[in-house]
């Protein structure tokens, strides 16, 4: 194996093993033998366990940004690629789980978050803007305009949490319920010609 | 001291300790140190730091529960309770912090937990009813119904760890940003003669 080999073996195992038990519960001794590697290879590319969440989270958050935008300005490629984010959210599922106390705890966490929301809110609104000239949504105030982005980033950040509270699996199944939720609480916002185009039920 | 007054003392210094550094960084060393009582004493009461944690949840969810309900079904005693919940809630802030660790975690705080969201989502479509049948709320769909039941729901549960996230401070001002939040997200489900006698932006 090479070395940046074992770099992607250790992060895919880290990440595997961080779903399945949380951080809390994973030492870098259990990565080492589920990898197969010793200690000292283990160190040789990490100097600890939060150097591998760090990784993960801006491997993470790169791999966010570089989701492809929705191919036309239609209110269902929107919801699609909110599915599409959703569903992506989810192989990192151990990152939404022990968010706040990440945030709370690791500084570099916290930056790279901080940098992740400035990029993502500065993305809605700019995809806002083009919804209103692209006369799908209303003429919205900025006030409205505002709420709808905190809706949409709110949504994002705390649909898988909030499935978890409920106590409901994550499938493609409550991802997609999910997007119905969205879909409900968004239709106000669009033009009355553009929900009767999209009837309500008429989920994908 | 009485054992009742020793107890209510532990427990308030726990939950102000705990608010201030984070459960796992409060040992019941400290809370005996800040409390100015034996180790001793304290077990008699407590036999470990997550039965402190599981009474001050269940405390939290008594009082929740104790809410006084609104003094009307006006639209504005609707949002003033939401504000005085997301106030009271700020009290138990460690508990909204740590809430995945948790849910996860503890056995307890799940069951308790799953026990207030029952009753506060059964609350929750009581009060869609109540404002339906006044006539402040439009005729709404069931499924409706139920992406505003959830909206109010997530909206209690996420705005104080949102306001974290964003790096905010969470005071009576922040909090009735969310208010207003919560005002224009919920305005399209209110009927349209509701929505004329609170204009947009007239916020308390």
């Amino acid at each position: 194996m090479t070395r940046r080999d074992t770099r992607q073996l250790i992060l895919a195992t880290a990440l595997r093993l961080f779903n399945e038990h949380g951080t809390p519960n994973v030492s870098t001794n259990h990565i080492c033998e589920a990898c197969q590697i010793s200690p000292g290879n283990l160190y040789y590319h990490f100097p600890n366990k939060e150097a591998i969440i760090s990784d993960l989270f801006q491997r993470m958050a790169m791999e966010w940004e570089g989701q492809p935008a929705p191919s036309d300005l239609s209110i269902e490629s929107f919801y699609r690629q909110m599915e599409q984010v959703l569903t992506f959210l989810w192989e990192y599922r151990f990152l939404h789980r022990e968010f706040s106390s990440l945030l709370r705890e690791d500084e570099d966490f916290r930056r790279t978050f901080a940098r992740l929301q400035k990029r993502r809110l500065a993305e809605i609104d700019g995809a806002i803007a083009a919804y209103m000239r692209a006369k799908v949504l209303r003429t919205l105030s900025a006030e409205e305009a505002s709420a709808l982005k905190r809706l949409i980033w709110f949504f994002s950040l705390n649909w898988l949490p909030f499935l978890e509270t409920e106590g409901k699996p994550i499938t493609q199944g409550t991802i997609r319920e999910g997007i119905a939720f969205l879909k409900t609480v968004t239709r106000p916002f669009l033009r009355p010609d553009g929900v009767s185009a999209t009837p309500p039920g008429a989920g994908r």
